[in-house]
């Protein structure tokens, strides 16, 4: 938050949003800073197909500990087009020691993923007279996805304004991606500010039932890398590791 | 079909396209018409929790009889949001005697359908590595619905381009809505001239299980004043009346 803004009299004050929720830790951070904000929070997950259904049970515990007004899960089978190493067990998820690659779009880039993830937050929100989307993309990881980037953002913005009655009748939709630019460090410190509990959150792209990770994946290795930068104990829970922290 | 345009030599050929298929009338004269013109269809049906599943069934045999190369059917529960008379059973599909209003949104839109339907076409259109979109949008049946109008069309056209991987890397994508400002009688005069059989359409909001119709609800009535306008014996058949050309 900013100098001088407290909760009660934040930008999100009496305001409505619906926040993009997959129980990682970018989305997470979105929706504790939305309710720091004041933001009254209707926070959506949607099951794409993708492999790491563990994502929606952390997504569960995220919502509620950080008190929103409404937590819904939709599910719609885009994995069924295939197409994508997160939907289609037929690719492989990529894994490494070094750095994560961010100079192509990698194989786990799910075809229009955040244009149909973007579409159903409008619906919802349309539905609860609402104007405010927010979504944790991130610009700086993930350089390679194309619905990543701040193009990608106004031009739904401007979508949403032409493809809604709300819009059309003089409201004024937004979509907020307060992480676009920031690095996994950054995003880190500023949850662990909020007092989010990492710990609840799940990253990994082949976690299991328990949403224990692999350690191996890109997202477990840009995450092990964002605690490692941010100075925060790591709490995630590997499998075939002890836990490093605390069982959840 | 154009005056000198063959199926063979039409602006499809060589192409494919994402035709969006509901099962009613627009969205079956769409794919006729993308077929004339030589496209190969990959024909997609969304259940969005409708009231009117019989218009599944009618997509499937639409789709068989015009020869797609794929046919298929992705379900969201964009109902599970609520907000209108097509999706939840607690509110009224209005009926009615006279002309269809069309100078207000009436309760049958559905928040941010169109671009729930588009995205979706989207995602399977990349994984295809195709560009051409199609939809029934209709301006002037659906004045009122606002995801049915050129600047809502031109906008997801535009998103398309930037959403995606396909689009950033070159590739053009179209949004087609061929009908959008046709009368529903001129669309089912073009449908007839293309060989299609309405008899496999289902419009009706309220369509039974078996596909038979209300009679009374706006799509009927569009739907028989078109049939009307055009001059073309309906084969419509309806609930508590004796079929009136065949049974399908």
């Amino acid at each position: 938050m900013e100098r001088g803004e407290s909760t009660v009299q934040g930008e999100g004050a009496g305001r409505g949003g619906v926040v993009l929720l997959s129980g990682g830790i970018d989305s997470t951070t979105v929706l504790a800073q939305a309710r720091a904000k004041g933001y009254r929070v209707f926070a959506l997950t949607v099951i794409y197909g993708q492999r790491h259904r563990a994502e929606v049970e952390a997504a569960k515990r995220v919502a509620a500990a950080l008190g929103v007004a409404e937590h819904r899960v939709v599910e719609v089978a885009l994995g069924s087009f295939g197409g994508s190493a997160l939907t289609d067990r037929r690719l492989t998820v990529p894994e490494g020691e070094g750095p994560v690659r961010s100079d192509r779009i990698p194989p786990t880039y799910v075809p229009a993923r955040n244009t149909v993830l973007l579409a159903l937050a409008l619906a919802w929100a349309e539905v609860l007279g609402v104007f405010d989307l927010f979504i944790g993309a991130n610009a700086v990881d993930f350089s390679g996805y194309p619905d990543c980037r701040p193009e990608f953002l106004q031009a739904f913005e401007a979508l949403a304004n032409v493809a809604t009655k709300a819009g059309v009748e003089g409201g004024r939709f937004r979509v907020h991606a307060p992480l676009l630019f920031w690095s996994k460090g950054e995003i880190i410190r500023h949850g662990v500010a909020l007092g989010v509990d990492y710990g609840l959150t799940v990253s990994c792209y082949q976690a299991d039932e328990e949403g224990l990770a692999c350690g191996r994946c890109d997202a477990c290795r840009l995450r092990a890398a964002g605690f490692a930068a941010a100075g925060v104990p790591d709490p995630t829970r590997y499998r075939g590791i002890s836990p490093s922290l605390k069982e959840s």
